[in-house]
């Protein structure tokens, strides 16, 4: 790393100014400059614009418009702002709708999918999958008399791309893996594994929750057939707001959703008394979607496609190349180890750092010394490295507080049992 | 009605002036005062409160506290508000959760108890219900090798509820209804539907979703088993705020979510990789709730438990006895039909209005003269009586105004084409 010889504030400082994006910053609100937020991985930052977004939502399209702006808006906003982050994530226009939950979003599609696959009996996965995945999972192949099979991480950092590959066979009806996995940061090349499920004539399923807004998703290059993720991390939708599906166009009209509600009617306001689906991604929605979370998706994702998604993936390297080298020269001689791949091109915007006292670790950065990440069991903080509004300065100034922590013993002042919701 | 004889503006408002309900509209956004908006049973007005408390979710919960405010209220709300919500629906503390939206809500409950009924393969119904859940319903029935049953109203505005409780059987697995129907406004007696389907052997669930915050809904008295509902209508919760489910306490434990996601994981911050539910209510819920919609929800169930059910139900019937006695004397002989039924203890909140030209006559309702009802094909008007906004001057003036558009023939430059989405 060329940088890692110029090591200091001043040097970081200059990073900033050098770097071509870094005025998206200003477009969040910061009300507290002094802390180091490493969480935007868990829940993005608020933009600017969504204040004023909402706030126009609020009074003018709920308060003032009523009902009336079912018809001036809110119908389509679904598939509005899906049209733009299909643009971040490599899918046509109409092939991306927000709706319910990750989760959610999840069971519709792998009910769907195991439909269309009848005489299969395998969902294939990882243990590196997000756990609610793999809830969802197991709840599809029991309600479906199927079997999920759990692929083994070796080292419980990179994904076992090689053993799925080989596992897949005829009885597989779905492959369905994070694209980014939650713990290490791990980014599975999803053209190889789709291709290999296709081969099988399996399907494949990616959920983006960690791609989306942070690494490059190209889900029609890889010819993916179908994707969930979650809009409240990178594209900074808000806490719980409404997650999104991918079904590609040509599998839509193939495809039936099991939660077949009024909004994923072909037209909604006949009120027939028997089902019949939309046309298109429309008929993957079920029952009518929060508002105002769904609105507050829209600013987030377009402050991503303002910046350019090759751009804000490039930026995210360089932050994530510049910590781990800080991390090569502060913190490795400290006992801590990394738990993220090396090379940036298997690794999303996150670094894991496993340390024996991890857990209090965490708390003391939170109570003593205002930085903010976040821990996963049983021995990963989170340090999420948010492209448009985490710095160069502010990681230089996460590793120097990291570093007093351990030096000067603070954790030891706190109690494991302390650790809640982060 | 001692009303009627007196129908006049000033009469209308002296019945305001001595309700002692009124003074709650002052508590709501009302921006146009010449706007009658009688379409609260779609989606309610704006509460005051609620956007001070959106202001403080935005803008110190996500924009300052960011990830902490989820161990700071944000995973409790959800059973936090359906506790307050509990209160208005005759269910105990525990028992209430917000979660998803009500299609999906019903989708879980459907599948939990048709799981728990293995034996039985009917779902019983009622051809007044919200299509919406019919194809819940349907989708719940083809996914379980089960048979939906459609018991047909004979009059298509009262519930069959004799031959409801005719057909249900010891091949009854569930009855599920609407308690308040969305057309008509009839309003089912739970109890007795719910005591039939328990001497069989079967379950009941109940779509609360027109009747909560409008009609006396004691789930307890009518030991109900499992109930769902919408909190945009008469809680004013805002448009698509995530529906509420309650199951019952006793059956909390013998029931599993089909939908099992991380937040109904018994530890969601163990990420095990094998799900186990949660105890109690908290099992029903699947993935990350939309905070922002959902924290708007509590603020309109505040104001109705300020208000006091027994108290707004009261004022709901007086309102709509009002605007019958008007329909009686004004109306009646212009061509309308009552399509709601005429005793108040069998009906919601709403009146529909049947006629010839309803269609066209809504439409000039909205673009004409300044009344916001909504119309449900084929032919109803429905005059939605939101007990905490709507006055009596309104339907006083509402009345006025539907003679005038009937008199004067002003649908007339309408095209019945041209209905939008209210």
């Amino acid at each position: 790393m060329s940088v890692a010889a110029s090591f200091s504030l001043a040097a970081a400082r200059q990073l900033d100014a050098a770097d071509p994006l870094t005025a998206f910053r200003e477009r969040f609100v910061i009300d507290d400059p002094d802390l180091i937020y490493l969480d935007g991985n868990s829940l993005g930052r608020l933009p600017r614009a969504t204040v004023a977004r909402l706030d126009e939502v609020i009074q003018r399209e709920w308060g003032q418009r009523l009902v009336r702006s079912w018809g001036e808006g809110w119908f389509e906003a679904a598939g509005r702002i899906g049209d733009k982050i299909a643009r971040l994530v490599g899918a046509a226009e109409g092939e991306v709708i927000l709706a319910d939950s990750t989760s959610v979003n999840l069971y519709k599609l792998t009910l769907a999918a195991l439909a269309a696959r009848p005489d299969r009996q395998t969902i294939l996965t990882d243990d590196l999958n997000f756990p609610s995945d793999l809830y969802i999972l197991q709840s599809a192949a029991a309600l479906t008399g199927r079997r999920v099979r759990v692929i083994p991480a070796a080292d419980g950092i990179h994904g076992p791309a090689e053993a799925i590959c080989a596992a897949i066979n005829d009885d597989t009806a779905l492959v369905s893996l994070s694209h980014t996995v939650f713990k290490s940061g791990y980014v599975y090349d999803m053209a190889t594994i789709t291709a290999a499920a296709h081969r099988a004539g399996a399907l494949a399923l990616w959920d983006l929750s960690h791609s989306a807004g942070s690494v490059l998703v190209d889900l029609h290059g890889a010819a993916a057939d179908l994707a969930v993720g979650c809009t409240y991390k990178y594209l900074n939708g808000g806490p719980g707001a409404p997650a999104f599906l991918y079904v590609r166009g040509d599998l839509q009209g193939a495809l039936d959703n099991p939660i077949s509600g009024w909004i994923g009617q072909r037209d909604p306001f006949d009120f027939a008394l028997d089902y019949a689906p939309a046309a298109g991604r429309q008929r993957f929605l079920s029952g009518t979607p929060p508002i105002l979370s769904l609105a507050a998706v829209e600013p987030g994702v377009e402050l991503l496609l303002e910046a350019g998604m090759a751009e804000v993936r490039a930026r995210s390297v360089r932050l994530s190349e510049y910590l781990l080298a800080l991390y090569d020269e502060r913190l490795a001689s400290l006992g801590f180890r990394l738990n993220s791949p090396r090379d940036p091109a298997r690794r999303g915007s996150h670094i894991s750092l496993g340390h024996e006292e991890g857990l209090r670790i965490n708390l003391a950065l939170i109570r003593d010394v205002n930085v903010l990440p976040d821990f996963r069991r049983p021995d990963n903080i989170r340090l999420g490295i948010a492209p448009l509004y985490t710095t160069f300065s502010e990681l230089y100034e996460a590793v120097e507080r990291l570093r007093r922590v351990v030096v000067e013993r603070l954790y030891e002042r706190h109690d494991a049992a302390d650790l809640r919701v982060t």
